[in-house]
């Protein structure tokens, strides 16, 4: 390891979701080896079944960001708004709120980062089911902890989703290839640090559910 | 960054599935380390709906391995025959029929692993989708880079889920829970090494699919 590499345990626990990201340009070296951390991730039976877009085209991004912000009026905020008395665990609603104002101008400002990284999955002849994510994340996990790695901002997003077939149609998916995630990536504007959560001792079980 | 915290490149470069773990019991501290690692993941609106087992329980995982290893003379030992001429990128045929040794290994010894970790998911009344994932996938890779920094083996495996319903009763998983991974985690036998995978600049397109 070199001197400057950071450790994986500070790097896992400072890999926040940056979601306000400054217009500069991202170099393709940076990317590269954000896309190599993902290829590295395990896969079912290794067989890697996939394929990553590096989208920089400002077109395209503003077409997918129609379908993002319109998902965000239709489902997000509703949603944000019922729980604004329950935020998740480790924040408090003036956290959970602070939350809601990035995604807010992440979602208006969606197609604005410099670099989108779409991560997709070729599950074949079989439609993709609840564990064919086991496939894809781990790879993308990797990615965003390289980004942090690299000090790049980036944040997971499935939103596109809930207008996936309009959105893999604009990307030229081939059948059987879904998009899973998409990555906008770019240098930050705010700090790293600590991610919010809960106690994990609270939802972790020995042997069985509910037994502490 | 303490000077023995292992680089994050170096370890996701070397996280290979370790399906060959020794009986040793493992402390308690270090699987705690790894559950902090996983509940620092992203997950959909920072929810945190997951939820982990850590199961020692002999006779459980006995239980379990017994649909894992019928899943395996069902569906894995097949698939892998069908794919002995085409091995996955960046494998030899030699490198494919060693990982099927080693699978089987691992079919016929998962409950010996001396501990599990199941990675669950609160979808509530939802059903889980292809999408589900992206709120439990990232945790458990935080959790396999995490044991493999502290010297432990492990391997994602979702097999278990052709049997999903059975082994989640097994589990005393409630309504709307669901397991995702079972990680069986132990001292590995053999050395952590590179990771086999396939070149990514070969997966990797420019703004839409199919385009280098």
């Amino acid at each position: 390891m070199s001197p400057q590499e950071p450790g994986l345990f500070e790097i896992i626990q400072t890999t926040r979701a940056m979601r306000q990201l400054k217009p500069d340009p991202v170099p393709d070296d940076l990317i590269d080896r954000i896309l190599e951390a993902g290829a590295a991730a395990p896969s079912g039976g290794n067989n890697q079944t996939w394929g990553f877009i590096v989208c920089r085209d400002e077109d395209l991004k503003k077409q997918v960001q129609v379908f993002y912000k319109r998902a965000f009026d239709e489902y997000v905020l509703p949603h944000y708004e019922s729980r604004k008395e329950a935020p998740p665990p480790g924040m408090s609603k003036a956290q959970f709120e602070r939350q809601l104002d990035r995604v807010s101008h992440l979602t208006d400002r969606f197609h604005e980062a410099p670099v989108w990284i779409v991560a997709c999955l070729d599950t074949g002849k079989r439609p993709p089911n609840y564990l064919s994510g086991a496939s894809i994340y781990p790879a993308v996990q990797n990615m965003l902890l390289a980004a942090r790695a690299l000090g790049l901002g980036a944040t997971l997003t499935t939103r596109h989703g809930i207008y996936g077939k309009e959105v893999d149609t604009l990307f030229g998916l081939p059948d059987g290839v879904h998009s899973y995630a998409i990555l906008p990536v770019g240098y930050p504007v705010g700090r790293f640090g600590p991610v919010a959560r809960g106690d994990v001792k609270s939802v972790t079980y020995r042997d069985r559910w509910g037994q502490h």
